[in-house]
């Protein structure tokens, strides 16, 4: 049998819009997105769940209440479950998110920028 | 206060042996694992979990009773638990592994290139 390599590039040429994440793996009950950050994202937290940011191309943050974290292509984050966050890329970032399936983008807060449903690509 | 990122090629720059996972990172239960490979490793399998191999410099490939996947650097395969396979690169290859805390390097195989006790770097 063939098998076939997950390539992130690949996958990130598949869509264009920004914060929205698309589902390229899973791990048990996990799932490995992909998603485009440009500018401010919403203040929000998961309650039940850390979330994983690994920035694949160009530089984003993270802002929390008392500090932030920058990311760069090759650099990863652990956001642990409940502290609030915000995103931020002042220019588009490309970043693989990997978090527990059913994860909504937008945690407690909700709001308009909210994917409910992950799409897979 | 002033959080650090993860810098995947700062953290590949401690440590040169082969097929001896080190954690970088925890999300839940599950652990981020950096790992360079070269040469042949032994067949093995994962009876409780599946396993995610991300390329990150190199050249590897995975093979599986009935084929093979080839992974370079930007490409990433889930072996899904309880399939045999045998990581294999002809020349070094760096890597991250995603897998359960405790998940061990050999699974059901044992032997010489066993590492029980994944360290921290």
């Amino acid at each position: 049998m063939n098998y076939s390599p997950i390539n992130l590039e690949e996958k990130l040429d598949k869509f264009a819009d920004h914060w929205a994440p698309k589902i390229i793996a899973q791990m048990n009950d996990y799932h490995f997105k992909l998603v485009k950050f440009q500018g401010d994202f919403v203040w929000h937290s998961h309650a039940d769940t850390d979330e994983v940011f690994i920035a694949l191309d160009g530089e984003m943050s993270i802002e929390f209440r008392d500090g932030k974290v920058d990311l760069k292509a090759g650099e990863m984050f652990v956001v642990p479950r409940g502290v609030e966050h915000k995103p931020f890329a002042k220019e588009e970032c490309k970043i693989m998110l990997v978090e527990p399936a059913g994860t909504i983008n937008t945690g407690d807060a909700g709001g308009e920028l909210t994917t409910e449903e992950n799409v897979w690509i």
